[in-house]
Formats: C-alpha cells, sequence, structure tokens
C-alpha cells in the first residue's frame, strides 16, 4: 500500500478500504508511515470526514495496535466516558457507588487538558495516591474491591496516543472520527460489558452546541454497539461548571458531600443519571427511575463512601474526609440582575493562573487552589452579594500577582444583566 | 505564530493574514514548521482552497525564500511553463527561436515526472549537455547567446523545492493555489518581463478535463500579473501526444524538424502560438498574426537552428542533425475504423518500461528509446495499417521482454472504433 495514493483517497472524499486503514494504522505505529503523512490523512479526515463503517475500523485499528485489559472476575464490567468539562467529577462517585452493586468499575482516567480538569490530578490530591498501577495491579484491585482510577497503561492502543500526540499540534483534533476511535480504542481495550457516554455540550465543552454534541454521540455509540458493547449517551450541559466546585481537591470535597447524601446537587443528578443506564444496562434495573431508586439507597447505606476510603487506600492514598483548601477570597456581585452567563473557558484560565492546571505538559500542579461558585445560570442576585470564593495560596508576591489576575477573570467570566435568561435542561437523553 | 491555530483557520475555511503565510513557509525552510504540521497545512489547502490574495501571498513567500537570477543584458527577457505532458518538446524549439528576436530565455526546466517527460532528460540527448550551470554560467550564456535550458539553481525557491518533495509523498500535489504558488515562485524568481503559460487539458495532462486546466491557467495568469508581469495563457489538447515523436531524443529530432522549417505540425503550431504571445508581449509584433509571420519568416532564415547548435555547444554538448535511435519496432493497428483515443498515459508507461522514463528517483534512462506515432486522434485507419513505431533496445533477453511489455501499453493505448470521433481543438485562447 503506498500512503500517497490512500491520504488521495481521502482527500477526493473517498471511503477507504478496511485494509486501507489497517495499513496506515499499522504502518504509523512501525514508522513505515511518516509522521507527516499520518497528519496530512488526519487532515484529510477532518476535511472530508469518514462513514460509521470507516470510523469502527479505525476505532479497531486502533485498539488491535495494543492490549486488552484481563478479566479479572464474573462480574460485569462497566466504565462512563465523559468529553470533559468545568467542575465535572462524577467518575470519583461513579467508580465506588457502581462497585457496591457488584459490578467491575476499572477506570483509566487522563490528566487535565487545556481548561479541562482531569480525574488523575483531583484524585493526587489524596496525598500519596497512585496513579501508574501496572495492569497487575488493576486486575488485583478489581477483585478485591471492584473499582479502580488510574492512567492508562502503556499496552493500552498505543497508535492512538502516537497519533494523540501528531493531532494536538496539527490543528487535525476537531473531527468526530478521529475522536471516536481515539476514546473508544481505549475504552473497548478496557474489556467492558456496559459503558455510558457523558457527552457535554455548551461554552465550556469541547462541542459548544447541541447539535454537534448529538452527532459526537451518535458516532460513540455506533461506534461501541459495532463491537458489541452495550452503550448509551447523555448529552449533559456545559454552560457553566457541573459542580459547585472547580478544581483538584475542591472537586473531591464535592464527590464526598455526593456520597455523604447531598445528591440533588446537578453534580449529584449527572452521576445518578449515568449510573443509572449502566445498572439498567447490567440488568441490576429494569429501568432509570428504578436504577435511581436503588442507587439513593446505596448511598444511604454509607457503603459507596467506604468503598471509595478503600479505593484511595488500596492505591496508596491517605484519605480524608475534607481535603486542605488554600485561602478563601470572596468576589461580590458588581450590580444587581439575573446570571446570564458563567463563562467556563475564562474559569478554566483562572484555574490554570492560580497554578491548578497546567501551563505546559508535566508542570507541577498544586491541589489546594479552586473554586466555588455561590450562583449558577438564571438565579437572580443583587450587587454586593457574594458570588465565586476563590481558593488561592497566598504565601509570597506572585501569589498576590496570581490571585489578582484569577479575580479579574472570575469577574469576566460571569454576566450578570436584566431579565431572566432562558434556562438550558441540565441533562438531554439520546 | 503557533502553527497548529494556523493549520486550524485553514482546516476551518478562513482566509489566512499574509504574516501567517509567511510565518509558515518561513518557519518551514528554518525547520520551526515542523513537516507534519506543513503536510497538515498542505492538506487543509488542498481541501478548503486558499484566495487569489493568499495564493500571491504564498507565491511570494517562496519566491523570497531564495533569491532571484540577476539581469544579464538590456534585452527583454521572457520564458515559456508547461503543466506537462507526452511529445511536448516546445521549450527547445522556443528558447533558440526568441534568442532570434533579441530576447533573453533564461529557461530553468525539470526532469521527468510520472509519465511526463522532463527537458533536461531530452537535452541530455545531446552527449554531454550540462543542465547544473551555476547562476553566473547562466548569466555569462544569456549575455552571449539570449537562451539557455539548465536545471533549477539551488538558490531558486528553496521552501518550494522542500515543499514539493513532502507534497509528493502526502497525496497533496492536487490544488491550485500550491500548483500557482511552486510554478509561479519558481518562473517570478527568473526575473522576467514577460511569460506565456502552457496549460495542458486532455487525457494525458495532470488537468484532464478543459474547466479545470482554465481555473488553473487564471490563476498562473493571476499570480504572475500580480507581481507586475506581463503573464499571458493558452490551453493546449494533451487528448494524445503533441508531438509525433515520443521520447528523449526522438523529440529532440523532431524539435530540430521543426527549425528546419516543418512547422505545420501540432508541436510546431502549439509553438508558434506560444511564441506569438511572447514576441506581442515585448513589442516584437503588434498582435499575434504578425508575430507568426516573423517567426515563420526567422524560421526560414535558419538562424534559430543555428542558435540551438550555439546553445547546445555552450553547454558542453556535442550538436548532432539527428540523434540516434534504438532499433525500429512497427506496430500495426488490429481492426480498421477511426482512431477515438489515444491514451497516453499507457503512452508514458511505455516509455518508462522501455528504460526511457524513471522508476524511481535518480534512476539513469536510455535516451535513444521512444515512440513515433503515425496516427493522431480522428484518423481513419486500415487494419494492418502501421501506427506506431516503438524504438527499443534489443540487446539483451530483457530488452525483449520490455518490448514485449511496451508493445501491449502501445496496442491498448490506441482505440480503433467505427464513426468519426468528435474533433477537440488544439488550441484554445484564454
Amino acid at each position: 500500500m503506498v500512503p500517497a495514493a490512500i491520504i488521495a483517497t481521502k482527500r477526493d472524499g473517498g471511503e477507504h478500504l478496511p485494509t486501507e486503514i489497517e495499513s496506515m494504522i499499522t504502518g504509523f505505529v512501525s514508522g513505515e508511515v511518516a509522521d507527516y503523512q499520518m497528519a496530512a490523512w488526519a487532515m484529510a479526515v477532518v476535511c472530508r470526514g469518514m462513514t460509521a463503517k470507516e470510523t469502527s475500523v479505525l476505532t479497531a485499528a486502533m485498539l488491535n495496535s495494543g492490549s486488552r485489559l484481563p478479566r479479572a472476575s464474573d462480574r460485569p464490567r462497566v466504565d462512563k466516558h465523559s468529553t470533559g468539562g468545568l467542575g465535572d467529577s462524577p467518575s470519583v462517585i461513579l467508580a465506588p457507588l457502581l462497585a457496591c452493586f457488584e459490578l467491575d468499575v476499572p477506570m483509566l482516567s487522563g490528566r487535565g487538558l487545556g481548561i479541562t480538569g482531569g480525574t488523575l490530578d483531583k484524585l493526587e490530591a489524596f496525598p500519596g495516591y497512585r496513579t501508574n498501577l501496572t495492569s497487575q495491579e488493576i486486575t488485583d484491585q478489581l477483585r478485591a474491591i471492584g473499582c479502580v482510577i488510574t492512567g492508562t497503561t502503556p499496552d493500552i492502543a498505543p497508535a492512538d496516543r502516537k497519533l494523540y500526540a501528531l493531532r494536538d499540534v496539527t490543528g487535525t483534533v476537531e473531527s468526530i472520527p478521529l475522536i471516536t476511535a481515539s476514546i473508544m480504542s481505549k475504552k473497548l481495550a478496557e474489556s467492558l460489558d456496559a459503558l455510558v457516554l457523558d457527552v457535554k455540550f455548551g461554552s465550556a465543552a469541547f462541542m459548544q452546541n447541541i447539535s454537534d454534541a448529538l452527532r459526537l454521540a451518535e458516532s460513540l455509540v455506533a461506534s461501541g454497539r459495532n463491537d458489541g458493547l452495550s452503550t448509551s449517551a447523555v448529552l449533559t450541559a456545559m454552560h457553566q461548571p457541573l459542580g459547585r466546585m472547580v478544581g483538584n481537591a475542591c472537586e473531591i470535597n464535592e464527590a464526598i458531600e455526593v456520597l455523604e447524601c447531598h445528591t440533588s446537587s446537578p453534580l449529584g443528578s449527572v452521576t445518578l443519571r449515568l449510573c443509572s443506564e449502566l445498572l439498567v444496562a447490567t440488568q441490576r434495573a429494569s429501568d432509570l427511575a428504578s436504577a435511581e431508586m436503588k442507587l439513593l439507597s446505596e448511598v444511604e447505606s454509607g457503603r459507596p463512601l467506604t468503598r471509595l476510603k478503600k479505593m484511595v487506600e488500596y492505591q496508596g492514598g491517605v484519605y480524608l474526609d475534607r481535603l486542605p483548601l488554600a485561602m478563601t477570597h470572596t468576589v461580590c456581585a458588581g450590580n444587581t440582575g439575573y446570571i446570564h452567563a458563567i463563562h467556563g473557558r475564562l474559569l478554566g484560565q483562572a484555574i490554570i493562573e492560580l497554578g491548578g492546571g497546567r501551563k505546559s505538559m508535566g508542570q507541577a500542579i498544586d491541589h489546594a487552589v479552586g473554586l466555588e461558585m455561590l450562583v449558577r445560570v438564571g438565579e437572580h442576585i443583587s450587587a454586593g452579594q457574594p458570588i465565586v470564593n476563590i481558593f488561592a495560596a497566598d504565601r509570597s508576591a506572585g501569589d498576590v500577582e496570581k490571585l489578582s489576575v484569577a479575580r479579574h477573570l472570575v469577574e469576566q467570566a460571569i454576566v450578570i444583566a436584566p431579565g431572566a435568561p432562558t434556562a438550558t435542561p441540565l441533562i438531554v437523553p439520546l
């Protein structure tokens, strides 16, 4: 196969033969297909698209570039994937909660990317928490407690790792087929029985409008089902942070609150919905309503919180009921009116400025900084009313400067105007 | 400037700022923009296109990556460019002919590419002919005899050389803006006063249909005029080889025939038209008709043939009135009817099989092999009538095999069917 000829097929809007896609991926991993050829092909895919069949073949080729996690028990194995956002910590709740229903949850998570927080970064707020478990350690932990949240192992979809790094620097991230193959190749490698996808829409999400989010969700579901995996998706709003808390330790604390029965918040609602989808998919419940009843009852038993504590300790972490946060600095409303918008991208930048996210790869982060949102879109507020707490370090002159920048970003992020805005639903079923 | 952000602009169909294009090209030459980033950008340009303004900026950026040929005399300086085809040797006639009109013709030519012959390969059929003249040698020769046909010097548009090599292996050749910038950056570097473009259309041309050829011609002309260069174009048919002869020494022999006053052939007609455009552009003639009269009269004087001989000798070659050809093998028509098509791509493959073209870069070629077309599209022929002479080496068993493959390709290339086909014009003015 000549790479330039395969590239030209996609450039001209043609549909690839399975062998063409497979030879591009195996050639890319082996080095026979050069980075510049893969970059040109990725751009052709961005511009011309792919059929559902091509996307499935690409997903399988990336999956088959590595190995699958071995099975650990006879329990059904489930996971969820979120397309990322702010204050988005359902994973921390979902994994121990579902493990209490005799399900295995082998969650291979990532780090923060751009303004989006990363589950591994959040859990590392527990001192000593390890995120580099081996495949054997994952298997052992699943067998023992049914849940694990760790980083991807090197033998999971290595083609995706190499391709993602290339896409990141060649403007070829924005493609539903490429995103689908990237996400699903890693999820299929977890040897799951059921998967639920939390596809975000809104200003702080990758997909800003609901129709793009719907297209991505449909592509992800089709790819999973094509591989015989029970897959469902919900669209959830990311017009503002999902949780009240934004930041690493901040979000862990809010997740613990949910497991302490504060389940009626937006974070709790979305998490229960995602768990319900998986209980139905694994015949733990007959429908979503009865699933939610069972979940609430289980949370009330206190067992899921104990399971989270066990998971943290199994992974070498010191469990704390509340993680310490940096000093609180309150931002108050400058005028009276309705909250019309909360620009998550600016809040995400504020977190990065405070040291809670990364400006460059590998940078250390300060887990104790973050934001507490005291208001949500649609609420009426009065001038002078506290609207956000900023948790910021204040040990040095540099810290004071960072706080000043973050405060300015937070003030810009929250748009107050007369007249109630139209409401956006939190959860949109597919 | 972040390359990924510039790439994303074009990916999303946006128009580049001049500084974005300039930073991509200067960064590519310096190594700051990686090959894979340039490949992704080139594919985005292929898919999304470029405005005339963007194309001009790209052309200028590639031109400015190197230097321009210095002026050699007060004589107006002219050149022509052909988009390539089979039996396409006007350059060999045009350069010495126009030099006889007190014009300088600094022709920087290329080698065969795919099925397309290359002027440098053809001229090297003269034993000893040098195609690697330095910039100083080009200047000296122009001053002395007014014409030179040599390879591009290293300081002519180095960005184009690097980009073309990348496009060739990434399926990004087929783009009018990229082709325009590649051709025009090199032609503008010749410091010309007038340029004529011979844009081919038809089955053996890069642009198979006339509307694509027209778009390319318009883009090339706009780019030249934007730089203040008097630029015109003609579209010429490449549904069959332009000349009667196809191959290296073969085509030199036919070019010499034209300079010996056999000017009424298709090769002669196209060459005279291209020369006429340049005589009008440089005020050597008031219109195309009077230009053609002057050209015919000049050819009859014998001076242009003498000038060709001088040029060959100036460049170290041994001039011969007729270059030796390999053994002749005649192919006869299998049936009676009209010639409906002569598939140039198959003829080009036949030449490559005979050793007259390259299968890989740098391969030595046999100048003596080639084809003589005894018929043209539209002619009525009888079964058994000779239609093509193949000039093929016959020194070894390998040669016999090559001839057999070439003969099969030639037989396939010539389509004979009942009923006269519709005629295609040879020259279509822009």
